[in-house]
């Protein structure tokens, strides 16, 4: 048996997230039959992580195991063949034996864009969330900086995950506002060593109502320490939301 | 009566091009049918010209007559509200009397988008020409050149529209490699005072065949002299083609 490691992009507004569910179509059944025309076996593939439905990425990583003897070349050709156009294999490698995209991640890094400007942009409205009215980059930048470093995040956690520790740590956040073109859009990145169910759509959410003006720039560090997640604001929607780097 | 003057973005991704045709989804029908709902008349509308099937607009414009007193500003936000959401008005004004969205026009821009890389972008594959092997920019830049000036361009014209004259002015043509994070794409863009059916596509389609190292930089401006449609390359497909704006 060979490992390999596959690094993915897809656009997720045709699916009903990663994780395979009966009656839906999702990225991981879509990648697995591919896999399965492709070698012949029926193969079990995991990612770095579950990825909602609507929700993008430019660098989710899974790993499986096969008996093929196609080259990793190869393989990343046939896959691009099979898959449908709104997914794209990036690279395939072999890995060592027992790499476990999920299990090996160190590193995670999201971005979200949010769309603040009166009008929609019909072309990048599968891609971002339409808040309409300006908000305070500069102010969200500053507010996300009281959430840096390792803490329990459980006020920024959806309920119904069974964790056993909703303590991550956060190496990096940024709240900009886009260049060139894209001045009506910002994007909020964030790097940690894991994410809660919900945690960057949730801090979105916060650090939108600081954006607004509605709260001021020490609430989400008042958020963070009340471990609730009422105390938050609301879920940033999915679409806005690409998982962009895994590090192992 | 008062006269309208919109202007458009759209993404052309699921509709039959702008002109209104039986069966079909058209821009056009989307957007008379959301100003009968407004006013409540039968309004017919027309544009600065028809985009074909799958082609996108950041700037589209379209003339109409109405006997509504809601402001342009009203207007324009009931239309936003009315349209579905890979249409959006850009802005709505008053127009003088007679003014005409197509007999008005001086000057058009459009730009088409070719990814030259060799993996699909899974978010962009609805506005741009994947064409997959790399294209020497610079070679098409100068080629393009040649095609500078007023001219019979019947070699890039389809057969089929009726027009008195296939000859036009092209003010400005220009070949660029996309910025920041595009390094992959390149864009094709043109100016001029009007454009015969499928005139960029074919332009494109021409330019290719030099990026590609196929033809030298001095065969476009063979192709234009030979006032032939066969002496010109394919017709580059319509998902890359925008209409970027359109001056009056």
């Amino acid at each position: 048996m060979r490992t390999f490691k596959l690094t993915l992009a897809y656009d997720g507004s045709n699916y009903s997230g990663w994780q395979i569910q009966p009656g839906r179509i999702t990225l991981q059944e879509t990648l697995e039959r591919a896999l399965a025309n492709i070698t012949g076996e029926a193969i079990r593939v995991t990612a770095s992580g579950r990825t909602d439905a609507g929700v993008h990425a430019l660098g989710q990583v899974a790993s499986f195991r096969s008996e093929t003897h196609l080259s990793p070349e190869v393989l990343e050709k046939a896959l691009n063949a099979e898959l449908p156009h709104d997914m794209a294999v990036l690279s395939a490698v072999e890995a060592r034996a027992g790499f476990h995209a999920t299990g090996d991640a160190v590193k995670k890094r999201y971005r979200y864009v949010v769309h603040d400007g009166p009008i929609r942009d019909v072309f990048e409205r599968r891609y971002q969330w339409h808040y309409r009215s300006r908000l305070d980059e500069a102010a969200m930048h500053r507010a996300a900086q009281g959430l840096r470093g390792t803490h329990d995040f459980s006020s920024f956690e959806t309920h119904g995950s069974k964790r056993d520790s909703s303590i991550r740590t956060i190496f990096d956040i940024a709240v900009a506002r886009g260049r060139g073109e894209k001045i009506d859009c910002l994007t909020i990145e964030i790097e940690a060593d894991g994410f809660l169910y919900n945690m960057v759509r949730t801090i979105v959410g916060t650090l939108v109502e600081v954006g607004r003006g509605t709260q001021s720039h020490e609430w989400p560090s008042q958020v963070l320490a009340a471990c609730d997640r009422q105390a938050a604001g609301q879920t940033a929607p999915p679409q806005g939301l690409f998982l962009m780097r895994v590090e192992y």
